[in-house]
Order: structure tokens, then C-alpha cells, then sequence
């Protein structure tokens, strides 16, 4: 399994709340039933308390999944799992979007802490 | 009608809740009163308690509707209620789109439990 | 004016609550100021309490609209009136959206009950 | 400036509260700063109290600001200001989007009273 | 670092307050870690208490970011900062989606005041 | 049958060829065979000889098929055939595209002329 | 194998060439290799001899394929096939498009006859 | 009428034929029947032999149309007469694009030469 | 290198030629130079001689360049090579379309003998 | 202005002729009119002789340009006749595509040979 250690962080630039998003639109990791590579998009939102994920370094830890047998569910709730011990955010989710397989498509959200209210969709 | 024991499952990867979302673009089944094929797009979201629906599983129990003469609001209802008693979910949604018959589109949305507040949509 | 009792109606499958759409976007009716024609695309939603509407009636109810003389906010309302006397359900929502005149599309939106909380929009 | 008076009204075909839109999608003033011509979608919402605007009014009245030099700000508080006065609505909504202008696209949104409960969005 | 000085202000033309957006598709500054462009889009939103911003000004400022070395966290909350400070507005929004970098696009929403009721997006 | 007396011409402004491309997108008449009404979008795209069609007599005439029964391959050639007549022109053509029925949409094309090189669709 | 006397034909309404196209968007068939069901979109187009194909009778016989083993490339040309050798047509052609399998999406075209030169696609 | 002489020009920077193609999504006139506005996208191309138009005077131009009273056949056929006499282009194109009236939208293309090759479209 | 023996194939259903397109969405390979992995969707076109590729045997092809170090130029071309050798089709063209590296997105087109007429863009 | 010594290539991999696209999204100069910054895509086709550009040095060459005042049209026959001389490619273009000014958007074409047959656009 990828090791959280690959993360690397910076502080954040202020001690208001702020939110960040970063989509990553070329995740890859191996089915351990069929042994067949998946294909998705990971969206990694937060509210940081003191410090902010490095996006190179976000990167990598995504990449070492590339080779790694593990189900959409786990692979999702381990990203969250990984980000939200290493950060310590006041809010993190994770959202996993799946390509097709066999006419399905999948999505996983896995949460840590409350949706902020200034994260609400305007007009 | 489909055998509900055709759906298999596997145990939640975490204790802490999280969203599962499977898009079925190419469902099938019959019109009983003209006898012609429905096509539409059936959507599964739930909250696990303890059990994931296995993907493939999932695949079979849609198809077996692929001969069934069986109305838009009764499938959906019938979805709903096999996985909300098989799976035990803390949520379960099920919206079904079908395609246009006389100029007419139709989305039937049947619910099992209370919407989770991760699921609402951010900015 | 169209004779509600064209609507046919059958029982509800299950006595839970759920939702019903039914977009209609084939809706053509004549401004009774120009004598021209309008075309629209109607959205009927509704929760059944013991009925639902049967679609093949729906459209030649609608259809009877086809050489009427009625503004968008009577025809909306009217289409509001009929369907909820007739269904007497726990929540229906009419919406019309009409195509543009003289550079202005409109759309006009009326409804009968309270918003039920499983037709909210999730993530 | 518009004249109010170019507004015509009609008596609401119902006494039951219901919203309606309509989109002006050619609306055109003049930039009191540079004398160039702006260009913008204007978006009208309201719940009628008693009264409905009449579409050719509206539209004659939209037209009468083609060579009027007035700022966005301005111009959305003002059309905000004639119909709620004019139609003493429960509630009603102004949205101008303007298009860019040195790479800067822009929305004003101007609104009397609350939004009604059967104005959100559903799923 | 840009000077908030090249900030124009006019008095806002109403004291009912209303919602001002300018979206700003050509914002670039410098990655100050790599060396290399970033490019992104600036979203303005605010409810003024009695100033509006002039949108040449803001044009002004935004392009004096580009030959500055900062990151997407620090560029968002600075421009919160500047402008919140320059306009003491009843609400502020701003949000910068950057272009993709190593297949990973990002989006920083700085908040300061709490969203407005009528900001809320209708059906 | 729609008299082709209804469509009205006037001088072409040059005696230079150039093309003409007038799209109904709100077209209907009815099938022959069920009685229900047929919706589709009419595209006529010509060379004018010396008379170019007016306009809005090209929608009375259009309108002039609302209660008619006639199936599309008949309504496509009888436009092009009483258009050709009436202008004369160097080249037409009429697209006529139909919104679903069973599953199947469907488009006919019918041409007078050949296609001029300047109608050919650049990079 | 579906029976091509399913299909019914009438004659062209007029001697001069024309095109027709049917887009049949709801094609469902049977891999013979794994069983899964697969879903496409038969697209159609020919320009008459003599004769035209009746539409209701084209969806039976598009229909007759739903629980028929064989591959995309077969399923093709047996279309086309059935259709020239019953109509006799000037030029014909059938496309059809398949959703993805295993991440690959499939078109084939199989032609029978010249392209018109009404059927170039202009500017 | 707008007068030619409001073109301004600049000496082409090549000698080889190269394609220019400005696309104004602005352009409004006046429809000499109604009195209405019309709203329309004006498209020129051009092959240029020695001169090339200069933008904020073609900006200028178009705006000249604002109040003019002139009918979509005459004011393209008049773009393309002025541009071509003050250009003595190699090639010239010019479309108009125009909003929908009476629920049809129209195109109109004059032209000048023949089309280049370097302009066809690629893949 | 993948072994160009793992592609399958069978014999073509029909000695009429016609066009096959297979489009694989999910395709990934590793950049010689960073050792980053690169995305890209690979289309393939053919007109069979005698000789169809099997679309299973086709992703296990394709996936054996997971984790092969390769340039866009190189993979392209090889894939064309590989292809046309064991198929000897008619004609073949192999696209590939790479997600965006520093900004910068690719395609490479590599052709082996001339594009068959039926393939021409219709209307 | 940028040295076209910036650009390195490598030899291509295949003496076949093939084609290569690269679309380089943010792409920014400076106007020298105004001073204002100008925004484009630039998208550069060729067909090799025996040299590919290497895609990192083409973003620096690019990169290179942002600080520099000069025209649309200048800097797009300059970068076809950088790449010209340093590639003598057997054809090359280079398309920029400039946002919006004053609300209206150019794209200009230059080119070096005759297009490639296998460039053509298929069905």
C-alpha cells in the first residue's frame, strides 16, 4: 500500500478558514478480482487547520496506487483515512468518480468532519 | 421476477459512514401493457450499515429484468426494496430515468431512510 | 378546455412515499392574443398518496391543449388544478418551460403541498 | 430613462401563490463611461401578488434602455425597483449577466422579498 | 506584491442590499516553486455595504499578479484580503480553478461574512 | 394542403450568389397513420436566383401544416418542391429533422440543385 | 436470426433522389461469446429507388435482435444486407455505435453504394 | 449607413497567404419592418492580400449598424461589398448569424473569391 | 514491448469492405524522460482485408503498455506497425489523444494506405 | 522577441509519413497597442521529415512570448516560421485562437506545405 509518508505539507497561508479542492483526473489502480487496471477521478476538498497538502507530493501518493490491488470502497476511505490523520483538517472529503465497468458507473464519498457552511452552492 | 438472491455482498472496508453511488446505463426490461423493451438509466445511492453490494452481482439482478413485464414505478419500487432488505443500509436511494415514450420522459425516485448530510451537493 | 377526465389513473404500487416526473416536452397550445402558436415543455412531479397517473392518458390530455387559446400562467396553473384534484397527491409541481418569444423565454411554476425532503438535490 | 408607464399588467389567473420567469436574452444598454454599447441577459423571477406583467410590455420596456448610458449596478437595481413597485409582488428577483468586458464577465442579482420554499431546486 | 491601491471604488447606487459577481477568465501569475506560469480564473462575489468596486481597477489589479511568485492558497486569501479590507462589504467571496498540473486541477474558495440569503441558487 | 400563395418573396439585394439558411425549430403537423401529432425543426438553406422568401411568410406557411396529416418523407419534398417553384433559385435545400418516435428519430433531406462551393464548411 | 419480411415498405413519395435517415437509439442484442446483453445505435440511411421503409415495422425488426447472439461486425452488415437486398436502394448506409466494453467503445460502417453529394455536409 | 471609411487597415506581416477570421458576437441593427432590434454574430474571414483590418476599427464599424434600419440579406451582402472594396482580399467571408425571430433562426453567407485550402477542416 | 501475439483475431463476416473503429478511453503508458505515467485515448480505424481484431484480445494488447517507458510519437506508430502486420487491413489509421502535459495536449495520427470513401463525413 | 534556439527535437521514430498535433492552451502576449495582455490557444499541426519537436521545449518557446508586444497576426506567421526553418517538416500550420476584445474573438491561420491527405476528417 502507498505510504502517507510520500505526503508532504506546508502551512496555511492564514488562520481564517478557507477551502481547497484539488481533482485529480488520472488515477489508476488494479481490480484484485479480475486483475484488469480502473480508471477514475479523485477529489480530495478540505478546510485546512494549520497546514495544506504540497500538490506535487499529492501526486505521488496518488501514482502508487498505480500497481496496487484495492476496491473502490477501500481505496477511498484509505485516501480519506491517509489525508485526514496526516492534515488534521477541520473538514476533508473525498470523492471517488469510477469509469464504466460492465455498463456501471461508481462514485464513493467518504467524509471526515461537517460540511462548511461557506462550501454551500450559490446562484 | 428477478430472484433478489442473485445480489451478493461484502463487508463495509470501515466502521465510519460513507456514500456508494452505481450508475446502470443500460437497463432493460418490458412494457406489460404493449409488450415493447423500456430503456433507462438506474441510479443506486445508499449509506452502508455493514454490507457493500458486490458489483457484478448487481449487474446480474439488473438483467434479469431484461424479460420482465413490469411498470417504471413498480420497478423501482421493487429495486428499492430488495436492496433495502438485503443490504440494511443507514440510506438507500434509488432513481430510475427512462427514455422518451410519446414524447414523454419519465424519473421515478424511491428513498429508504433519511438523505445524510455528506451527500449534499458543495459549491 | 381539456376535459380532465381524459387523465386515467392507476394504484400506487407501494403505500411508502416516492416521487413520479413525467417530462413532457412535445406541449403546443395557440396565444389566444396573436392567434400563433406556443411550444413548451411541460415537467409534472408528484409523491402519490394512493394514485398514479397513466402516461399514455397524460399525453392526450395534454394534446388536447394543441388548438386552445390560454396564456402560460393559466395553462400552468389549469394543468396544477386538474392533476391535483384528480390525483389528490401528497406533493405535485407543475413547470413549464416555454420556447422564446420576441427574445424572452419564460418558465412558470406552481405548486400544491410542501417539497418533500427525499426530492432534494444531492451531492 | 425607461418610462414605468411602457409596463402593462394582467389580473394573476389564480389566487394560489406560483412563480414565474422570464428571460430576456437580447438586452442591451450603453456604458455611461466609454459610450460602447453593453450587452446582458436579464432574468426576472417573481411570485404575483395580484398582478402578472404582459411579455410585449415587458419587452417594449427592456428595449426602451438601448441607447441609454447606465452601469450594471444600476441598471438592475432600477428594473428591481420599477416592477416591485409597479406589481407589488410577494416576491420577485432581478438577475443581469453581462457579457465580458476586458476579460470580466459579470452577474447582478437584485431581489424584493424572500424566496418562496417552492423555488428550490430539487434532485 | 500588487498594490491595493490600484483599487477603485463608486458609491453603490442603492442601500438595499444586492449581490455583485465579476468572473475574471484571464488571470495568470508565476508558480514560485517552479518558475512556470499558473493560469486560472478569479470569481468575485460580494454584497456591498456602501462601496462597489470598478471593474478597469479591478482588471488593473488582477494584472499586476502576473509576474509575482505565489501560491493558489496565498494568491485567494490575499485577494479576499485586499478587497474585504478595501470595500467592508456585508459578504465576500472569492474563488480561483486554476488549469491542471500534473493532471491535478485545483479550486481555493476564501470566504469573509456569511452567504446571503438571497445568493442561494433557486430551482 | 398549405397553398404555396401564402409564401410571400422579395428582391435579392445583390446579384451576387450567397446563401440563405432559415431554421423553424418549432415545426409540427400530424401522422397520417396514428393522429397524433409529429414535432420537428425544418432547415432551408438556398442560393437565391433573384427573390429571396419573406420571412414571416415562411412561418404562416410552415404553420399552415399544423392539422395536417402527412408523413415526413411527403412534407420534406413538398416544401422543396413548392419553394423551388415559387423562387426559382440557384440551389435549395430542405433538412427536416423529427423528434423520436418509438426510439427512432429520423431525418430527410431533399435537394434542388447542386451544392455551391461556397456552402462548403471551412476549418 | 430476425426474419427480414418483418419489414414493410411504401412508395417513394416523389422520383426525384432524396435522403433518408433513422437514428434507432434503443438496439439491444447478445454477445455470443459472453452473454451479456450489449446496447447500441443503429443509424440508417439511404437515398429511395423506389421504396421506403415503413418505420413501425423497422423498430420490430430492429427488436427481433434482443435475445440474438452476434457480434458487432455481423450484426452490421446483416442490417445492411436485409435492407438493400428489400429496398433496392440508390445508396445506403448503417452505422452503429456501441457502448463501452472493458473501456473500448465500437463503431462500425458498412456501405452499400456511393455517397449522394446531397449528403455532403455543408459549411 | 455606417461609412467604409471608418475601416482602418495595417500592412499585412507576411507575403505569404495566410487565413484571419474575427467573429463579433455583439453586432445588433434595426429590422426595417417592425422597428424591432435584431441581435446576430457577424463572421468574416479572409485571406488577406496586402492589408489586414484593424480590430477596434472593425469594433466601429459594426457598431454603426446599431440604429439602422436593414434586413439580414442587405446588411451581410453590405459587410461583405465594403470589406472587400477597401481590403482587396484574396478571399473574403463573411456570416451572419442571427437570434430567432418567430421561432426561426437565420444564416446568411457572402463570400468573395474562393475558398482557400489551407482553410479546409482537418480531423 | 508488448508481444504484438497477443492479438487475436477472426475472420471478417463479410467480403464487402466495410470500416470497423474501435475507440479505447483508457489507455496509459509512462513517459521515457520523467517517469510519469501519461493518459491518452487510442482510436483505432480499419477496413478489413480478411481479418477482424478481437476487442478482448485488443485491451490485453493495450494494457501491456502500462508500465512500458515510451513516447506519444513512438507508442503511436508501433500500434499502427503492430496492427497492420497482423491484419494486412485494406487501410488502418491509429489516433491517439493525450491529456494535457504543462499545459500543452496532443494527438498523433498514423495512416497505413489511403481513407476509404465510405468513411467521408456525411451531412 | 523569443529565440527559436529555445526549440530541440528529436529525430522521428518512423520514416512513414504520420501527423502530430499539439494544442497549447495558455498561450499569453502582450498587446503592443494597449499594453493589456492577449490570451489564445495555439495549435500546431505538422507531418514530420525527419525531426518532432520535443514538447517541453516548445511550452519554453511558447512561455517565451509573455512578456512581448506584438499582433495576433504577427506572432502566428512568426511561430509558423520558426517552426518552418528549424523542423522543414514535409507540412506544418499553426492556428491561434485569441480570446475575446470589445466582443469580438479571432483565430488566424498559417500554414507551410498542402494538407496531408490522411488529415482529412473521416465520418
Amino acid at each position: 500500500m502507498p505510504d502517507p509518508s510520500l505526503l508532504e505539507f506546508f502551512p496555511s497561508p492564514t488562520e481564517r478558514p478557507f477551502v481547497v479542492e484539488h481533482v485529480a483526473e488520472e488515477f489508476t489502480s488494479v481490480c484484485p478480482k479480475t486483475g484488469h487496471p480502473d480508471f477514475g477521478v479523485v477529489t480530495l476538498r478540505y478546510v485546512p487547520n494549520r497546514r495544506c497538502v504540497e500538490l506535487k507530493s499529492l501526486k505521488l501518493y496518488y501514482q502508487a496506487f498505480r500497481n496496487e490491488g484495492i476496491f473502490y470502497e477501500a481505496v477511498t476511505n484509505r485516501i480519506r483515512d491517509d489525508l485526514a490523520e496526516a492534515m488534521d483538517p477541520l473538514w476533508l472529503q473525498v470523492i471517488t468518480d469510477w469509469r464504466s465497468r460492465g455498463g456501471i458507473r461508481s462514485r464513493i464519498v467518504a467524509t471526515h468532519g461537517s460540511v462548511p457552511p461557506e462550501w454551500l452552492r450559490p446562484a
